[in-house]
């Protein structure tokens, strides 16, 4: 009867927690999740890095080959018009990367949209709780309030009317010390009251991180998109001020693709570490945001069997002095009400105070019961672990494929421009194949032209 | 403190719903769900229908524009032995096609999978309020068990060593009537025994007919981006068997694609229906199955202010009858133990057990709160009518652009072979220029071939 199946950290977050992690001196650093330690820091700004010395090192890769192409190529034999060979395969790998870089893009889509329904997942359960945790608060409130109306109305007017008989005022008096002592026991079980932690804040900050997050890994998609799209264009129109233009916005792409690629990979690493054991990390913060007892927080963070409700002891004592009350009214309603009739209006006010009151107890011990509050904590923990990481790796995926196809394309495209015809005036209408879905088609029969201006023709 | 914010249906719900809808004899229908009634599936058939008109109209189409283009092209020139003109961009008009069907497929795959996570999140809210139900029962056979045993036992053993004292037998007595009466009514807590609907059931069957939706999808998606990688191949290769076999492929998964379409229409519309206002239908359809009252009903399909708890007043009950057990033992206790130091050990172990049964009331109150359950209910309910609604609406879009693209293909698809040139020695080798990536760079130089083998090249 304990909690349901709450959450399971998934084989990624124990692949990824298994990865070893150095700090700058590489010397090995635990794989807990521990964000204010310095050591900790360093492994993650480590993963940055590499992120960055693969970017380095693709710029040097490019830089090299393209200066062994522009400068190592073979000498062209003389008045040969053909050009090199292999210039068919440079703008179909050009093409290919471009394909998938666009498929790159759409896996990223997917993972931003996974990782933003994680992260509302999160916002929405933080919500939920904190819509529980105000709700216990009003509720006890109100029933304070409730009952220091009865005592204050009800129970002195019944002192006043049944003042002839000293054991029924003795019995009033009984009722209301139960009332107070109840509204006493009540005022302790709002245990969120002056807590300076608020579950909503921290959702709308998250919130408010997470459009910008969404925002601009959109911006950075579309922005790789049209890039995609543009080389397309520029290489089926032979471009040639296009190419040059997108082969400097590819190198943005680029260095963009390996930046988010190294903020993408120590977020994943961390919230591996975060996700591999959660209970102790948050337990601890809580304890410190809140200056909640160890007790209330192990029960809603654990909800087992093996916590106990820590306001048991109030509930039950609650519960009695309510029952006390409920058989004090009764025994007034058998022995004063023949005597006094005024006495029964009162009565039968307390009694209905009474059953509100049993009524909203009811609810408080359920809002109370670590079920709802352990059950939003689970779904936090699975938006943030399962979807929001899940989605983080898609977007990891995304930044790889994008930077290998960006790395190959500009490797590629000064090669392919190297080949677009020179522009003249009779060869710039005349197009391509490539060029031929793009230009509007021109049914009058023109001679052909016997050196067609193409430039990945390969000589047979 | 009512209810946290459930479900609400969102644009889309609102928007299908309000389309028209019309029996086979085209009289309007209304768009409450009733999936009982012949007229309202005579609406959805319709919409499944509208696909199949769609599928023979578009069949209609390449038949008429094919049958055009092989019967009613203007006479060649004698001797001519350029291709017609158009034919690049016939080629082309086909790769642009399969793009887009490429992109349906990415959407696709995207719509399957989360039209799979709407549907399991359906499934885990059944499992979970499974659990809660489970657990309901399994507490008070606990608790009635318990009860009984300290009935049976303790206070007979109480009765017995008390047996001289007939005032002190007498309030054992008492205790004993209030120990029965909680445990009558707590039989009657127990609301969902012996219920034949079981919520782990329907979420198993959902699950299994979902894994099979989830893996036809799959398949068909499957299918497609082959027959749209396979035919870019053909094209690129101008393999003239290859475009064939992927040109009657092509037309299987078109016919596939409009049945999925209406499908998915189909199911659209109903589900609109039923997320429009699903309180009713499945208020209805549970009372029917379930036999239970219409008050349990609607406090956990409703959960509001409005709806009283229909368990309050045994639990109040309960709840006295402990509070009055507990006064009794202490009244023995003060009593009885001074002058029979043997009943200490039997009204200890009572305390005991009265202190674990009043732990788990207050367990029991929390679960049969309405709050847990109706949560359940709006998680089920978003995820079949958001997530799974919303991932349906893109397998729609999936489908068109796929019926679309294929369309189009089909009607390129023959031109674009007949534009291939014949198959002979020479020619067989020497690629064109879509074929180069293919192949393999052969660097030999080899001399230039005027009559170069494609059908690509427009007249200038």
């Amino acid at each position: 009867m304990g909690a349901p199946p709450g959450y399971r950290p998934s084989a990624w977050v124990h692949l990824l927690h298994q990865l070893p992690r150095a700090d700058f001196q590489l010397r090995p650093v635990p794989s807990g999740f521990a964000p204010q330690e310095q050591e900790y820091q360093q492994a993650l700004l480590l993963v940055v890095a590499l992120a960055g010395l693969g970017l380095g090192l693709s710029l040097i890769f490019i830089a090299v080959y393209l200066i062994r192409f522009c400068c190592c190529r073979p000498p062209e034999p003389p008045g040969a018009k053909s050009p090199p060979p292999g210039g068919g395969c440079v703008t179909w790998s050009c093409i290919a990367a471009l394909l998938v870089g666009c498929t790159g893009i759409g896996i990223g889509f997917y993972g931003n949209s996974e990782t933003s329904d994680g992260v509302s997942q999160l916002s929405s359960a933080l919500l939920h709780a904190n819509h529980t945790l105000t709700a216990i608060d009003h509720l006890v409130l109100e029933m304070m309030e409730r009952l220091d109306e009865a005592v204050r109305t009800e129970l002195t007017t019944l002192e006043e009317v049944l003042t002839q008989r000293t054991e029924l005022v003795a019995a009033t008096r009984g009722a209301r010390r139960q009332a107070e002592a109840v509204a006493q026991q009540l005022q302790g079980l709002a245990f969120w009251q002056g807590v300076p932690l608020s579950p909503l804040q921290v959702a709308e900050d998250v919130s408010f991180v997470e459009e910008y997050r969404w925002l601009a890994y959109v911006l950075l998609l579309l922005l790789e998109l049209l890039v995609c799209l543009f080389t397309l264009l520029g290489l089926a129109k032979q471009s040639k001020w296009l190419v040059i233009v997108m082969t400097v916005m590819s190198l943005l792409v680029l260095v963009l693709s390996w930046g988010s690629m190294g903020l993408e990979a120590a977020t994943a690493v961390g919230l591996s570490d975060f996700c591999s054991s959660p209970d102790t990390y948050i337990l601890n913060l809580t304890r410190e945001e809140t200056g909640l007892g160890s007790d209330i927080l192990n029960y809603y963070f654990l909800c087992n069997q093996a916590v106990s409700n820590p306001f048991q002891q109030r509930l039950t004592l609650s519960q009695r002095a309510l029952a006390n009350i409920h058989s004090q009214l009764q025994g007034l309603e058998r022995e004063a009400v023949p005597q006094f009739p005024s006495a029964q209006k009162p009565l039968l006010s307390l009694e209905e105070t009474l059953n509100v009151t049993e009524g909203n107890f009811h609810q408080l011990v359920a809002l109370l019961h670590c079920r709802g509050l352990h059950k939003d904590y689970g779904a936090a923990l699975r938006g943030l672990c399962e979807d929001a990481l899940e989605g983080l790796l898609y977007l990891l995926l995304f930044s790889l494929l994008s930077a290998g196809a960006l790395a190959t394309a500009l490797c590629s495209l000064p090669r392919a421009w190297a080949l677009f015809p020179p522009r003249n005036p009779s060869a710039s209408c005349s197009g391509s194949h490539l060029s031929e879905p793009f230009l509007h088609a021109r049914l009058e029969p023109v001679p052909h032209l016997r050196s067609f201006p193409s430039c990945r023709r390969r000589p047979h």
